[in-house]
C-alpha cells in the first residue's frame, strides 16, 4: 500500500485527459452500421483486456467471452433476432409500429466480429463474497466488463452494438457453452460505417435524452 | 449523420489518450478507506453527468440517484450491512472465516458521500424497445451508468466503493423511494485515504486475478 494520498488529490488524472474521457463517454454509440473492414486481432485483444479490468463482486471475474465465427451458428443467432424482432413489432400499434419497423436494431449481417458474453453463474471464484443478499451482482460484474470493452473499443475507433432482441437460451444452445453460462450480451463489433454524436433512437424520434435530477434523503 | 467514416480510422482517439485510459481502467479500485475530506459539489455533478452518458436499452435511462445524508437513514443502511455481513461470516469456516473477518468490506462510516442507485423498473421511457426477451437489460443500463461514474470518479481522484452486503429491500424502505424503484447499488464516495494498484481482496489473499481465455465457435 502506498502512503496516504496527499490532500491536493495528486491521484487525479490530468485535466486534459478528463476532458477527453468526458468526450469519449459522449461519443460512444450503440452501432448498427458497420464498414466492410476487418478488425486487427491486436485490437480485439485490447478491448478484451479492458473488459478484464472491470470490478467484479468478490473478485469473481465471472465474464466469459465467445467469439462466434461459424456461419451456421451466426445463422441461428440471426434467426433468433428475426423472430424476436417480429414479435416485438407485433406489440406496437399505429405510428409506434411504423417507427419501430423503420429502425435498424442490429448489425448482425455486416459486423465482422460477433462476441457473445456470458456470466458463469456457478463460478467458485470469489467464494460467494458480496453476493449473498444481492446475488445479481455477479452478472452486474459482467455488465461492467462490457462497458469497459465498449469504451475502449470507441477509443480505438471501433463500434459496438449490443443486441438484446434475442432468445438468450436459443443463443446459448447454438454456441455449445457449459450449462452454467448464462447469456448476458450479444455484441456486434467492427468499424462503424458512419459516426454520429446523437443516439440513433433519438435522431429517429423514438425517445429523447433526459437529465435525471438527483434526489436527497 | 456524418459522411462515411474514412478507412484510416480517423474516429479513433489519440494513442496517448488510449494509454492513459488503459491506465485508468487498471488503477480503478473498489475503495473502502476514505479520507476525512469533503467532496466539492462540482465533482459530484461531473460523475453524475458521466453516469448519464451510459448506454441504456431503448434509451430508457432507468437510473435514479439518491444521495443519502440524513444520519437516521445512514444508520439503517449501516445496520443492514452489519447484519448481512455477520450472516455472511457465519457461512464460512476455519481459515476462510478468519480471513473474511479481517476484510474491510465497506467504508460506510467514513465516506462523505453515500449514493444509492436505483433502477425504475416501470419507466415508460424507451417504450419497451429491446427488453422484451431480455428484460434484465433495463437494470444492466443502470450498471453501465455506475461503471461510467466509477471511472470518472477515479479520473478526478475520487474513490468509489460498491457495497452489496445489504438487504436491498431494507435500504429502499429506509430511503422512501417509489415502489417501482429497485436498488441496484449502494455507493460510498470520497477521497481515498490510500491508493493501490492491486485490489484489496487480492492483496489479502482472498482471490487472485485471472485471465479469461476467449472461446471460439
Amino acid at each position: 500500500m502506498l502512503p496516504e494520498a496527499p490532500a491536493d488529490h495528486a491521484t487525479a488524472f490530468d485535466p486534459v485527459f478528463v476532458e477527453d474521457f468526458d468526450r469519449l463517454l459522449r461519443v460512444r454509440r450503440d452501432v448498427r452500421h458497420f464498414a466492410d473492414q476487418a478488425v486487427p486481432a491486436a485490437l480485439i485483444a485490447r478491448i478484451l483486456a479492458a473488459a478484464e479490468r472491470a470490478p467484479s463482486v468478490g473478485l469473481s471475474q465471472p465474464w466469459r467471452f465467445v467469439r462466434v465465427d461459424e456461419p451456421r451458428r451466426r445463422a441461428i443467432v440471426r434467426e433468433s433476432f428475426r423472430a424476436a424482432n417480429a414479435d416485438a413489432l407485433a406489440g406496437y400499434d399505429g405510428d409506434d409500429a411504423a417507427r419501430y419497423a423503420s429502425l435498424k436494431l442490429a448489425g448482425l449481417d455486416e459486423a465482422p466480429i460477433h462476441l457473445a458474453v456470458f456470466t458463469d453463474t456457478e463460478t467458485e471464484s470469489g467464494r460467494g463474497l458480496g453476493r449473498r443478499t444481492m446475488p445479481e451482482t455477479l452478472v452486474y460484474s459482467t455488465v461492467a466488463a462490457i462497458q469497459n470493452l465498449w469504451l475502449m473499443a470507441r477509443a480505438l475507433g471501433l463500434g459496438v452494438g449490443w443486441v438484446s432482441i434475442l432468445e438468450p437460451a436459443a443463443v446459448a444452445a447454438a454456441l455449445d457453452v457449459p450449462a452454467s453460462w448464462s447469456l448476458t450480451a450479444y455484441l456486434c463489433i467492427g468499424y462503424p460505417s458512419a459516426t454520429d454524436d446523437t443516439p440513433e433512437l433519438e435522431r429517429r424520434g423514438w425517445e429523447i435524452r433526459r437529465t435525471t435530477p438527483i434526489e436527497q434523503r
